[in-house]
């Protein structure tokens, strides 16, 4: 995949964005085509930087998101003068059924066997199962593990960050609790006293690991710069990302549109037809558009038309275990429930977009919001029984 | 489904728009649950109106799409006090294989049985095989013809239009030429001397035939009245309409998402994934709405939130005949061409999408925008053997 120089770098994203530094070097495409990252990075000497200037990542988490994340970085941090090499994951140690641990298995095979099996991470990538020494000297740290892990994770590091160090977050399904949504990137900023980005888009994590073409937002606060660092050290050339000036808005994609697959789920389950389906998807990611802006109204329209907003709700309501599973609930015309589905298709996961409905429509609630959001509403409604599935498209008199 | 009273009009969307008059009266539901809708218009009375202040409505075409906006008409005009009852419809005359005329079944049975078959248009539709006569009289006249037939329809029609009338147009897919799009809405002003909003969307017109929740945007230009009036004609509590003040924005949509649903195509035909789709959906949205503003600066952002933006682009991608052919020309790596595909598949019919993709290619060459606007332009090139398939997500040098 080097070996292609994908347009979409010199086109009209720059009209409002200024290329990613990794895909703007005209030398990039023909010195990758001729000799190994290594060798280009060597050639290219250090790019005026001594090794202690030389950003260090670390990313925290290792499922499969957070692997393929680590196989994006690492297969950067090898070609680009400012970064170390070696990029660190620290992985949740687990003990495999031939009882081996799974990090020493990530650091002899080069795969994370157990959350992305056949796929190599890159060489430079070193696990490590002691989270406060993985991130010791690092600079640059990837938060991306389930969300109900970040609070502790938090705590464990509490202290522990020192230095100049800036994150981001790949967490999605932060908690919206009814004092307004917990974002994960300022709990992040908070207890750790870091600035903190967030990468959100239409990423199913398998698609990119067998480097199938896909898109990503970079929401960032304050400084473009060390969005553009982000940038640089994700981006190849099947892993197009752009940065936008507007956390909140990026952060709150990545949660809300787990709602709107529910509802896409039920339409399909009733057989509703792609019209319906597309006004569904259209209707959600305008509630998610409304919102967003009146939580925080710093959030901008044009992050909608990004691959975080527009692209993630199709991706979500094309495939997806929100949309599969809430697909059976309406089948059945709601005489299963969700948690009953949940453990027979999901193996005991659990769904983000029900739990994400109820705590949204406790937001409208608290906030007597709910005659505005009238696809969020019924969707917990129909969630909890109250609803038929058919009340996706209909409002039945006194029942909201 | 007159028994429903829809949620959504009065929900998040009376933010930007006023609510539409048809489903604004809280009286409508519950008059409309016990009573016919003549016995209802004839409870409300004439509502201050002779029948020389109602307005007269003509449908001018009668295809598939044609037919099913005649019924949601027709449904409309028998309850609002401020329309005539009677609808006319210009049928183009066909004689059917029983020998009987297209126009005389109509009349008998009610039903468009070459185009709509199945589906009761409602018995105040009055087929008219004679274009002037059907529009005598007539103050409100809607045009749904393919596009190809819109300036034939104007010269027949020239002077013989007078007095008060507007006109809405709900073709698709004008041309564009080298010195700009040819609006068919500027058309019919032009050669008619009359006002021309548009009726774009999600829109596939068996499934609104069936009565299926969908969605349409009204685009228009000077008086929101008269906007207001067309909404009014159009919605039911199955088919909610918005209307927004960019008739060129609108139309543009209505034309340019067969672009993008050629894109959405070939990544179909490839296994490229939902990742990719998604992301290709996107691209292709965001060039829509730079090509659209280039051209005409009026263009709003928002007007590609709404159903004839985002939603159509949606529905077009996941079904369609444009999506479908092009996913066969991907699959056959370019070895069929689509003029063959065509023929095959489609008993005849052309592509829209093909032919648009050529006339916008000829624009941007035109204007030297060629490379801000990669998808269109990549799009074009598969469509003629310039590249290969697989190039919708990369640039190869030299081939642009």
């Amino acid at each position: 995949m080097r070996f292609r120089s994908f347009f979409f770098s010199s086109s009209i994203f720059s009209l409002s964005h200024s290329r990613s530094p990794s895909l703007s070097s005209s030398r990039f495409s023909s010195l990758s085509a001729a000799m190994s990252p290594a060798l280009e990075k060597s050639r290219q000497g250090n790019g005026g930087c001594n090794d202690d200037s030389k950003s260090k990542v670390t990313v925290v988490g290792s499922g499969n998101w957070g692997s393929v994340a680590a196989k994006l970085i690492a297969s950067n941090a090898l070609k680009l003068p400012s970064f170390h090499d070696e990029v660190r994951m620290w992985v949740f140690e687990e003990v495999l059924p031939n009882g081996e641990k799974l990090n020493d298995v990530i650091n002899k095979t080069n795969e994370n066997v157990k959350y992305l099996p056949g796929i190599k991470l890159g060489r430079n990538v070193v696990a490590d199962p002691d989270l406060e020494n993985a991130v010791k000297d690092a600079n640059m740290l990837v938060f991306v593990t389930p969300h109900q892990f970040m609070d502790g994770i938090c705590k464990k590091l509490d202290g522990k960050i020192t230095g100049d160090v800036e994150a981001i977050s790949l967490v999605k399904g932060m908690e919206v609790k009814k004092e307004g949504p917990c974002m994960i990137s300022s709990l992040i900023s908070k207890q750790l006293g870091i600035n903190c980005c967030v990468l959100m888009g239409a990423n199913i994590a398998n698609e990119i690991a067998v480097e199938k073409f896909s898109e990503a937002t970079v929401g960032y606060r304050g400084s473009r710069e060390i969005a553009d660092t982000w940038v640089q050290l994700f981006s190849t050339p099947y892993f197009m990302v752009t940065p936008v000036h507007d956390v909140e808005g990026v952060e709150l994609c990545g949660t809300l549109k787990n709602v709107v697959a529910i509802a896409a789920g039920f339409v399909d389950g009733l057989e509703m037809g792609n019209n319906t389906k597309a006004a569904i998807m259209r209707i959600g990611l305008r509630e998610m558009k409304a919102l967003s802006k009146l939580l925080f109204p710093s959030v901008k329209d044009s992050t909608f038309f990004e691959s975080c907003g527009v692209a993630d709700v199709i991706t979500t309501c094309l495939g997806g275990r929100n949309r599969r599973v809430a697909e059976a609930f309406a089948k059945s015309r709601g005489k299963r429930s969700f948690d009953e589905l949940e453990a027979e298709m999901l193996q005991g996961q659990k769904l983000q977009g029900v739990s994400t409905a109820r705590e949204v429509y406790e937001v409208l609630k608290h906030c007597g919001w709910l005659e505005m959001f009238p696809l969020f509403s019924t969707v917990h409604q129909i969630c909890t029984g109250r609803l038929q599935p058919e009340a996706i498209v209909q409002y039945r008199e006194n029942k909201l």
